[in-house]
């Protein structure tokens, strides 16, 4: 691996809820939808957002249409394949960029476009030359670039760094990468272009957020997520699990978003898709800040940097003592209780933990079975 | 970052569903639940179970005998705090091997334990001896090893190792490491210790599994998983999105369990906590093989490796190409089409695809919608 001091400093948040996100199982947004979702995401503060193919149907060249006219901060892209039809439908809608890909592994190759490898690059190239004459931002990304040749992938981007791209795509089509391959490849492109690099993940193996922060690392500029991370089979990097990540890394790093939209954000593209926000889901999960170990909520009640590397208040979300269990300890029944406006002595303390304890290996219970327990031990606390 | 050849070799899975998992938000694990779990992960193939220490309460305690009593293949260990009173308890339940822990960051010393470096060796030494004498597996973990001082940590690792423990624990407990750090901190402690390296990493920053992986390429040998992530918080790395991980890497690699029951060790799981799959789980969500995009459907529909890095049917699923939507392809409606017995011309089948467009456009569509515009252009195929 190279040696880098990566530290990331500007990158950029491509959404593709409106895009990759219509890829995922039972997504149907209308134009209000979209509309709705775009505006939440200028809100929170997205550089740009990212459309389905106007080719795709009537209503999706509509969308852009309608989104172009809105008043917007991010620049409006959408996702085409590298064919002129498709590039002057794109432009006759009003987009700012146009995020052009094509395949260049054997799979994608063979079973997907048949085209060559200089095939795929002439093509690139009429493309880009044609949309640059139109002014509009181009990205030209390579499709399962992992499982592409390695000097075939560079040559296109070289290929393409030198036609004049604003920036070139890394795509983990199959989400077969892992962290180290995602940083070293990203690493040598890093030498190989002097344009913009985006990164584009799958999440088939659980590896979407950390192949992002390491893209991020390894000199990526662009970063492409949507919301919950839903898109093509289970999804891509989600934008609010890589804030998180980014977040725990260095704070500073996403100041620059309105962090406390995020869980609105979340909640309406869950609703519209009728979908739960997964429990596991950082920052925004309904466990996300949870305590329940004795020795984790002993410690977190005295200082919650113990066991927590995000403040859940940053993003408008409030931690959880859990004291209704077996793993219960007795400074969090202390705690409980003194907040009650008890003030248990050592002993009934002791007791009342035992109490607790016993009655939770006996079924579920609430805290409403622990206050039962704490009343029958009243000491009115002074004030 | 040190050059090592990064291959992954032999390993093990902890399963701490039935500790770590106990600590999930509205985890009631009865004895009954434990011994079905157990079970089930003993037939998957799961090297350890680890459950929650004895001293939690008396059913934490019975539990541990009840399974050390079982007929098994895995090894059944304890988790406990490093102090005599609880390495004599779990002797006494009758484990395997016991994982003590202690906190080594400043966090952890000033506000949960208040021990001093010295002091932590001298206890870990202490209770170490004790349970090799009765012959017992021993694992020593550092708690928030990444927020440790690091000359620390290792001083800690290397008294360890020679006071002979069999595995010294790197734990990521409130999942602020990225997989880097995971993967330079590993490494660095495979050249101070000769025993055996755990990893645990909590998924705060969406990194559990991403760093359990590069925590195996640096050289670690055993991981922490539970089923489904359950854990403190939003949990540990999932056992499942490892495997997948794993996988995906090299098939070969995970070829000791029996894939096809994880499914149902899931599922089971799920129930018990009354929690739904989350949508994004790999290999086991609901839509991690579903294929939906035009351009991804018709090349899955010629060979699914071009968009499947995992092959469902290793872990007894199955895949779902999607018609009924917007974003359909020609070539997609006429395998459907075909699949249900019609021969579709092609100006016959440009016609259906669009129809099936302009629908979806007005709103949500099912495949019956799309059959009844293929059964308007009724063409039986010759057999």
């Amino acid at each position: 691996m190279r040696s880098r001091n990566n530290s990331i400093h500007e990158f950029n948040f491509i959404d593709s809820t409106l895009r990759e996100g219509e890829q995922f199982r039972g997504t149907h947004f209308s134009i209000d939808d979209k509309r709705e979702i775009a505006s939440l995401l200028d809100r929170f503060g997205v550089e740009y957002m990212e459309l389905s193919t106007p080719v795709a149907s009537p209503q999706s060249a509509d969308a852009i249409r309608t989104l172009a006219d809105m008043r917007r901060r991010y620049k409006l892209l959408t996702h085409i394949r590298a064919n002129m039809d498709d590039a002057k439908l794109a432009v006759d809608c009003g987009i700012d960029g146009a995020d052009v890909y094509i395949g260049t592994s054997n799979y994608m190759r063979e079973y997907s476009h048949g085209k060559s490898l200089e095939q795929v690059i002439e093509i690139g190239q009429k493309v880009v030359a044609y949309l640059n004459e139109q002014d509009i931002e181009t990205r030209f990304s390579t499709e399962d670039t992992f499982r592409s040749n390695f000097a075939d992938v560079m040559t296109v981007y070289r290929a393409m760094d030198l036609a004049g791209v604003d920036r070139v795509g890394v795509a983990d089509t199959v989400g077969i990468a892992d962290p180290m391959q995602t940083y070293n490849l990203i690493s040598n492109l890093r030498d190989v272009v002097s344009c913009d690099i985006e990164f584009h993940g799958h999440n088939d193996s659980s590896c979407a957020v950390a192949n992002a922060f390491c893209a991020l690392q390894a000199g990526a500029t662009h970063i492409d997520t949507t919301i919950l991370g839903i898109g093509e089979r289970n999804g891509i990097t989600p934008m609010g699990a890589l804030v998180g990540r980014l977040y725990t890394c260095d704070k500073a790093l996403v100041d620059k978003y309105d962090l406390c939209l995020l869980p609105e954000i979340e909640r309406v593209v869950a609703e519209k898709l009728g979908i739960e926000i997964p429990y596991n889901t950082p920052i925004t999960g309904e466990v996300a800040f949870h305590h329940k170990a004795g020795v984790h909520t002993n410690a977190v009640l005295k200082n919650p940097m113990t066991y927590e590397a995000i403040n859940p208040e940053d993003f408008g979300m409030s931690r959880v003592i859990d004291v209704a269990h077996r793993l219960v300890g007795r400074n969090a029944i202390r705690e409980y209780a003194a907040r009650g406006g008890l003030a248990l002595p050592e002993d009934v303390l002791n007791l009342a933990t035992a109490q607790v304890k016993l009655m939770a290996d006996e079924g579920p219970i609430t805290l409403e079975d622990v206050d039962r327990i704490l009343s029958k031990m009243m000491l009115p606390l002074d004030d």
